[in-house]
């Protein structure tokens, strides 16, 4: 049996424990020896020897994190969990520092980890070193982190499997940000009108953007993807050498309030016209795509500019795609698709779990 | 360690050697417990207790299947790698039913299965299932064959996370075949302008197509991937039942030689040129598609239109792609890039060793 404990369960945490009750109440190809025995939220904890039932799942807020619940004790969560004897999956749930920095401690007391959170594998090289060696051997704990890249997309996993079979990654490119994505895929199209202030209104008015959408275009969360794509592939990337464009204007990168740049952005309209309207007449579009060049170990974030018959430049909605090209894909493998939202993250976690089941959770069920 | 054996070591079996000696000689990302301790073709055999030196595996042809090996004896060799204790697999690189045939035996003596040999997947039914029950168990011998379609394409792994997470197949569509893709990329697009029989004796000269091309033309190996891929989504999909467009006139297909086929060919250029002028007129081109309906459970292989902004349009020299509809993907999940070449269908075959790897390798390690 698998035991799995959800740290911060909120939208994808919520979306987990549901695909989880799902399989549990009607197992698809095969039940998986999978059971949730620890949540806990910023509040409440719960941790239990005996699997959760389905029913409690149902209603978890209540049920299982509801008054009767113990006080949010990180360190006795990990305690309780540590001492349930089978193996036993963290969760992460959260986009914590502080919570990424526990992984070490987890691993070091045989917890496996799985996680869309992606500060641990994009901060200090020191802290992924330590996590990389925690996991590196062969019956140890696992960490598995393939929703930090594409959320459910096939991303972490298909790199981890070229380079592990010694294939040369000449270069990852690709349009990791939802946000950013939906942006240029509909601001920069021909035949398109909108401004770019307006896409970056109509984004924020949909809820597709952070709450202040300086948060997407200074490239940051691109930025943190690429480290983590470099890194698996073998290169030590650091965020802060890394190569950003920030689209954010400069001189609106001071301004106070989320309301007063998007009061402001329409002056800088022109701008963005300008660089769009050069693109479409060299038959181009404009992307914003992170990088990892395999000849130089570097990555980069920037607006760049593809041709209409380039599959990034037939991007639609808010899609993400990937190319990997390597020695054996000198046409690049490519993956596409939805890379935000819940469900497709819960489905990377779970995807992850599989994993860790037919490794791990085999052998005492 | 994870023993590992191949079958009908050719073109794909002397890459997959290639790419193992490779990693034992100079493992990246850590080095995998693997070892070659048995190589069978249609004359010679050899099984080794211990593995197969790097040196050796070098020049396998002399070394290892020389004059001094032994006289092919499947059941011999089978028997010999059952008796070698550690977890063993097989991989069967010939594309023989006959040698489909013997899976069951040997996943009943505890040998696992690695295969880009797609008739096991897509005859009988019943081979199918006798297969699926002897490797449905967690500690089991397990079968895994991402190389039947797609080739080294997160394909079938990744549909198998979709199904067993208990997302729900809506379709599974695509360009299955680097033939018949670079077919119809070629001969299917704004400002082409060979006749059909000019594309497919390019083709044939290139070395993309079988050496009779009706082999290609008549949608059996696109039929056979679509039956895999229905089954592995649950569906009990038979290659006889499917929907099969076979695109070789009818007139032709009685003709004895290639050659005879080849040059008559031209007489139905008139019919390809109308249907392509009618898909261009409509803003579309045609490819060559098959298709698993999940609402119907139903498989198909057609000649179909497809707008020229959809990813299948933009598909360029012999990849595959493959888009699945899932009610967590309404906008797919793509995946595209190289499906056929030794290069990629071995590297399959390695990333399904890995994963035999980490599941029963480790163990006595």
């Amino acid at each position: 049996m698998l035991n799995v404990a959800i740290v911060g369960p909120g939208l994808v945490g919520g979306a987990l424990i549901e695909q989880l009750a799902a399989h549990l109440q009607s197992p698809r190809f095969g039940s998986l020896p999978i059971a949730i025995v620890g949540l806990i939220n910023s509040k409440k904890m719960a941790v239990s020897a005996a699997p959760f039932a389905a029913s409690d799942l149902g209603d978890w807020k209540c049920r299982i994190l509801g008054d009767a619940a113990g006080s949010a004790d990180m360190a006795q969560f990990a305690d309780s969990l540590a001492k349930l004897g089978a193996p036993t999956v963290v969760v992460d749930c959260t986009s914590s520092s502080t919570v990424a920095e526990l992984y070490p401690e987890w691993l070091a007391r045989g917890l496996h980890v799985v996680t869309p959170n992606k500060k641990a594998f994009s901060s200090d090289l020191s802290l992924f070193r330590k996590i990389q060696a925690l996991a590196g051997s062969p019956r140890g704990p696992s960490v598995y982190h393939e929703a930090t890249v594409g959320a459910g997309l096939p991303v972490l996993s298909t790199l981890n499997d070229l380079v592990r079979t010694g294939d040369r990654i000449e270069k990852i490119e690709g349009i990791f940000s939802g946000t950013l994505s939906y942006l240029f895929n509909n601001f920069s199209a021909p035949g398109a009108t909108q401004t770019f202030s307006e896409c970056v209104g109509v984004a924020k008015a949909s809820g597709y953007t952070e709450p202040d959408p300086r948060d997407d275009l200074n490239g940051m969360d691109v930025a943190r993807k690429v480290t983590i794509l470099g890194r698996v592939a073998g290169f030590e990337l650091g965020i802060d050498t890394l190569d950003v464009e920030n689209i954010v204007p400069e001189a609106l990168r001071s301004v106070a309030s989320a309301d007063e740049f998007m009061s402001r952005l329409p002056e800088y309209d022109d701008h963005f016209a300008q660089l769009n309207s050069e693109a479409l007449a060299s038959g181009s579009v404009l992307r914003y795509v992170g990088c990892v060049d395999g000849a130089s170990g570097q990555g980069s974030v920037k607006l760049m500019r593809y041709p209409l018959d380039h599959p990034f430049a037939a991007l639609k909605g808010s899609d993400n795609i990937i190319a990997f090209t390597t020695a054996r894909f000198p046409s690049p493998l490519i993956v596409q698709g939805s890379g935000a939202g819940s469900a497709v993250t819960a489905f990377g976690i779970f995807s992850d779990l599989i994993k860790i089941c037919e490794r791990f959770g085999a052998d005492s069920k």
